[in-house]
């Protein structure tokens, strides 16, 4: 890092605003947080120094990071006071999460750790207890952790702490969301975005983030782009970013102390006199002349390892990238190292922090803010004790009447759009809905007739549904609607995102980072659940034949199926009765990450509401009126999503007219889960049940939305998993038409009934030139898409009559499209 | 948007460098390439206006985006003029690539169009068919995509034009890489953050980037944020980034195009004169007070939809989101759009621009540059002409003697760093290093005995092996790192990405579009192969016990399998010669993602090299030295991965010395896609050979690195499926010590015995004492790391001893580590 500098344009620094005491105040609960910090990662024993180390007080493995560690206790311990001085409601997001220590310094120097750790005492045997369990196996992760009090934020994958404040502060009026960014997370792309997460709040109804970028200088083995490039080039981008930047510099404690109080003083006020000016009935609603707010940052300009060991074997520790981790690597084996440790932590002064018994000294407690006021005690990071049961109508409602399966057509995210806007209406503060670019894409357009788009930059009178406030949330990037929605549920509300099923994948990661956090949680009794985590992916692999090849992968179901089964569940409702059920019940669930799949595009419906909700209770079964088995089929032909529905009755309707001997089982799969062994998943059948419906000898012809082996997978160890044949998508595409599309993935009613054909014994001539006709038809369809460019009339103009007859002619049901249906 | 500003402090339109020949030129060139971008979006037939529009001229789905369009044309036009008057290279990426009629165009008036598709000829009837294809079954993706000749990066998931632009410019110092950034995707995280990669261009070696930031206002359904702060704010952001800001501003064709051409010239000027100043012998080499410079870019305003409809039913359309893809939707059937839609087309006076005969006029057609130098037929846009095989030697010279199997202990990836930094002194200007500040982490630090890392901000005494010039890539931005290798690849040179394995989740969305163009490229016989995109995921999730639960995901295999076979390959080196043998073997194929993983913990080295050649070629086999089965074995013992193979194989030795009668055979799978059936995977084994491998009946027990499924979905079609039971990764981990990760896991050797014990039947009472024995030795274990904080010795010290006689007493090859080795 650049040497400090000591004064800058920007600094407060001329300011004072400590007296002496405070000074020494400050001073002294920053040297314990340090001090309770080495001592987590280096000490098994002997946790105020009584007597010289030995080498058995130290851990054998000396795990966890330093560097950025003294930083974030800098910052807890200024937060502290301004929450005493001005009684802020505050919460801590520490973008450098691997600075574990710190967080559990502060919070067990607040008492909140004992209050939910009584092990963890307030004496010397809890001190020892605090030190040992630290990155220590049966104790507690390196990491600002789940386990941490005052957390909801890990940061063991860098890049989504200003989402993650940004999603807290929303609905949040009086909080402000101290986040400290690591210079090293700077450098990510999500971050790097993030930034322009100002221009979505609006200061009459949402809280501020104060976001603290902490230049230390160093990654692990590199220094940080943002501390090598001029400081006022980096001034002029976080200008640019649309923050007023007051900056705090230097390695000298008393100094820095006086300037981060004075930095932090004039943050608040900044934020405070933002807010009012919104909240003084002068409102900006609607109003595009407003100005947009110049919400405060800080800029803390320390050394990386600050106050730890300046040199190690002759080599700079403090202030290089040498100070991430463990800056004295040998402790237990090497008498120096270990003497250099002594002296680093007497260097604190333990003897005038803690008591004989260990006890925090009194004046040092005093410090902390008092009950919920503690950041480690509030609860808006403990989401799940303030969070109230979304206030959500019957699904019915909604519903679309349904007289006959098949008998008409809607699009299924246009009719949830308006269930939408009634969970808007009812559930003002504590509902929204979170999407790149694409609500009105995706058909919920609907929900405007509620509410608005959230933008804080400029509005022309071109705009639609754009105001200062609102509850839907739009920017083009993925990764910050993931982030916004996951500070908003870790802080108890609610929320939905709606996303292009392909570009999901971009926020795989962040999946699984809050499914790893969701699985840590649900062990924690003091941490009361959250609500679900909601994807709504429409604009699926299926209908994506318009924008081709890029926009088709249906394989984040994948991904999801990867984590604990208690955390994940997976849905395709078929139509829109089905979709309303489904959304009704995943945003009333808690503590899950529900993925649900369903097209935009018109599609028949088959269920009425009654049909849908035992349909949806049930997850899996049979569709009576599709079916002529008696309960005894010849074959079954099942599926999940709603073309592979579609392609599969229509298959159906074929099989039934032309070999009206064959007796066919058709069971429709909303619930992904159920398929998976009950042992396996709370959702899965159980063996018998299974057989039951799928039988234990018969073929199965599975049409299944995404990449089929995940039918396998799930059901490998069913009975009649040797019959099961699977169509799915298998990376065909391209851009063209959406039944050429199924064509080309083998996924079309006339393949699978040659798949039929072919799996069941001696169906005779009649199904052979059946199965030749089938040939021929998709011969013909192929040959009309590449003649006329659409769909043949054959295919968009079938209907399912009822009777099941089979092909019906061209009717007015045609979901052909024009392009502004395209999305 | 905000209307258009005439003029800018920082505009270059003061001066009109363009002669009234040279802006008719350009506008011809302009207006025919928009013309020819409409016809496409819009035309059946009637490609030249011959008559007026009937309703069969018009496509029946209109798909495709004109909003961008226009503005892509506008920048290739006014790059020709450049190319052309100083004979620049030049490569053109379209950020907003959903713009593919504008690049299929501009391709087309080149005449590279038809030399690479001849059936598109330069005619009346080539330009039907160039009309006809655009988005049509059977023809062309409506993208930028790899069909387009002159295009690398296809757009159609936004975010990584600039990241695949600098990885285009490394290592070309005469290549000016032109990228337009739309101002949608300038909202994504990963073009966020990938401005800074200016700071990793060394212009003594590298080409340059010219991005065109186009701020044309819209997204699908918004604004955009860069367009809606105000323009000074933009401005200080995009000077943040560290860039001179040329403005362009406009929507005047003649005005802009003065301003433009002005500005290109200007952009130029900078550029010639960083290089000039960079190569002169001034040599800024290890010189870290030099100037960084500050690269040129143009900031492009103009409306959306530019020179498109104005209104369409009463409504604005150009310069709102509502240009974003088809303006006139329903000409077909509605006789007022079809009507605008041909004054529309004839205000582009296409009788003045194409013959009687469709042949673009001559004058116009003589504002290509020649051959080579057209951007369409750069061959730096079609890498794999350019390419020549990495020379890399025999890996062999790397190899490490191993005498006997388990006998001695070496780090892998360490030793793989000699071979990287070989075949970078071997390959000086074709091969880089990519990684987000790991690669001394994933020790892979002997690298820098051949070269440095890159950085071109401020470099100070204390950095070690920083240089302006290097091989080796470090930004804490996985997008990034991904961005440029794809880049890097796509114009013909080799690469290698080495990442923690959890966070290469991070770019499962990337990978999927790379293995999406490498798919689609395979087909297209006018690309050659480029190299194949090398993975090295090391950091992997059985040694992150220190980092915990955050760290720990295996399951980017499990994304990578769902692409076609023909394009990825897995694999699993069980030890440092098997590692060389693989990597040497990736970094020499063709066109494939290769993902290897492998651990930089010491490991014990089980074969020599000669042994990891032939185990590496055939990709599994039988160790006879391990097993006992004399060819007919009563269980199967397999492992893939190399801590899954330390605990099979210490599995194999407690059951050869407890139950010597058991007939073991113990099988290592190096290349997973041996697994598959051959049907489906080009590595496949063949059922019989499998079945002779795996036999046909008895059990398999599997450990395995990653997700348990991912192994029976391989194998699901295998005789002996049911007889395989596989461990493996189930989400279970913390911060622990790396024996106690196995065991939460149940991967662990003594699982694995007992697993044995379960599934052979009729062991007898000596079996049922052993298992009893290694329920003991598990809780022993957990005892131990419980109370030591580190594996138990008897775990830690285990050795092979060659004689299989189980447990050996603890040696000096203990595994464990002081906090130095950790990442």
């Amino acid at each position: 890092m650049t040497p400090p500098r000591k004064r800058t344009s920007s600094s407060t620094s001329s300011k004072k605003p400590l007296s002496r005491s405070e000074l020494a105040g400050l001073d002294a609960w920053f040297r314990a947080a340090n001090y309770l910090a080495v001592g987590q990662i280096y000490l098994l024993d002997n946790p105020l120094l009584k007597r010289d180390l030995v080498a058995d007080d130290i851990k054998p493995r000396l795990l966890g990071h330093w560097g950025t560690t003294p930083g974030l206790n800098l910052v807890y311990a200024h937060l502290n006071r301004l929450i005493r001085q001005r009684d802020v409601n505050a919460i801590f997001l520490a973008g450098p999460g691997h600075g574990g220590p710190a967080a559990v310094a502060n919070a067990y120097l607040e008492g909140t750790y004992s209050e939910v750790y009584p092990r963890i005492s307030e004496d010397a045997e809890g001190l020892q207890a605090l030190f040992r369990q630290f990155s220590f196996p049966g104790g507690i992760p390196s990491h600002v952790a789940p386990e941490t009090p005052g957390s909801i934020h890990e940061g063991g994958e860098l890049g989504y702490v200003l989402s993650h404040a940004y999603g807290a502060a929303m609905d949040n009026p009086d909080l402000v969301v101290a986040a400290v960014v690591g210079d090293g997370e700077f450098e990510t792309g999500p971050l790097a975005t993030s930034w322009h997460a100002n221009k979505f709040i609006d200061p009459t109804v949402d809280g501020a983030v104060l976001p603290i970028l902490h230049l230390n200088g160093y990654k692990i083995a590199n220094p940080t782009v943002p501390a090598r490039i001029p400081r006022e080039e980096l001034t002029k981008l976080l200008e640019g970013y649309g923050h007023e930047v007051i900056t705090v510099e230097g390695d000298d404690p008393a100094d820095v102390h006086q300037q981060m109080a004075a930095a932090l003083d004039r943050a608040h006020d900044s934020i405070t006199a933002i807010q009012d000016a919104a909240r003084s009935g002068k409102k900006r609603r609607g109003s595009a002349d407003a100005d947009r707010p110049r919400w405060p940052m800080i800029l803390l300009v320390t050394p990386k390892g600050w106050t730890g060991p300046k040199t190690v074997d002759g080599v700079q520790v403090e202030g290089t990238w040498r100070a991430h981790q463990v800056p004295l690597a040998e402790t237990r084996t090497n008498e120096d190292h270990r003497v250099q440790l002594q002296r680093w932590m007497e260097s604190y002064d333990p003897a005038a922090l803690f008591g004989e018994d260990g006890r925090l000294v009194a004046d040092v407690k005093a410090l902390a803010p008092a009950g919920d006021r503690r950041m480690s005690a509030n609860p808006h990071a403990n989401g799940g004790l303030l969070r109230k049961p979304l206030r959500i109508r019957d699904f019915r409602e909604y519903a679309i009447e349904v007289k006959t399966p098949g008998g008409s057509v809607n699009e299924a995210t246009r009719v949830f759009g308006s269930m939408v806007a009634d969970i808007v209406r009812d559930n003002p503060t504590s509902f929204r809905l979170f999407g790149p670019d694409e609500t009105e894409s995706n058909r919920l357009g609907a929900v405007y007739e509620a509410t608005d788009k959230v933008f804080a930059g400029k509005i022309l009178p071109v705009d639609e549904h754009l105001e200062r406030h609102g509850r839907v949330m739009e920017m083009l990037s993925e990764h910050t609607c993931q982030g916004w929605l996951e500070g908003y549920l870790l802080t108890g509300r609610h929320g939905l995102f709606s996303c292009y099923e392909a570009f999901i994948h971009i926020v795989d990661s962040m999946f699984n980072q809050h499914a790893k956090w969701l699985n840590t949680t649900r062990e924690l009794e003091w941490r009361p659940p959250l609500a679900s985590l909601n994807y709504l992916l429409t604009s699926h692999v299926w209908r994506q034949d318009h924008n081709g090849f890029t926009h088709q992968d249906p394989g984040f179901i994948d991904i999801v199926l990867n984590k604990k089964p208690e955390i994940v569940r997976a849905y395709f409702p078929p139509d829109t009765n089905t979709l309303l059920s489904t959304m009704a019940h995943c945003l009333q669930s808690e503590h899950y990450v529900n993925v649900v799949v369903a097209g935009k595009q018109p599609q028949f419906d088959w269920l009425d509401a009654d049909q849908a909700a035992d349909h949806c209770a049930r997850g899996v079964g049979i569709w009576e009126w599709a079916s002529n088995d008696d309960g005894d089929p010849d074959v079954v032909i099942a599926s999940a999503g709603d073309i592979p529905t579609l392609e599969a009755l229509a298959a159906v309707s074929l099989l039934r007219k032309h070999l009206p001997d064959l007796k066919i089982r058709y069971i429709n799969v909303v619930d992904l889960m159920r398929l998976q062994d009950e042992k396996e998943h709370p959702h899965g059948l159980a063996g018998r049940d299974f057989d039951t419906l799928f039988t234990r000898d018969k073929p199965i012809i599975f049409a299944y939305h995404g990449y089929p082996w995940v039918i396998h997978r799930l059901t490998y160890r069913r009975t009649n998993h040797d019959n099961l044949h699977v169509r799915g998508y298998k990376e065909e595409g391209t851009t063209t038409t959406p039944f050429d599309m199924v064509m080309m993935n083998d996924l079309d009613r006339y393949h699978l009934v040659i798949d039929v054909i072919d799996r069941v014994p001696s169906l005779g001539s009649r199904a052979a030139q059946l199965r030749q006709d089938m040939m021929d038809a998709r011969r013909r369809a192929k040959e009309w898409t590449r003649t006329y460019g659409e769909d043949a009339p054959e295919v968009s103009g079938w209907t399912w009559d009822g009777s099941a007859d089979g092909e019906g002619s061209p009717s007015a049901t045609s979901t052909s499209e024009t392009s502004a249906d395209f999305g």
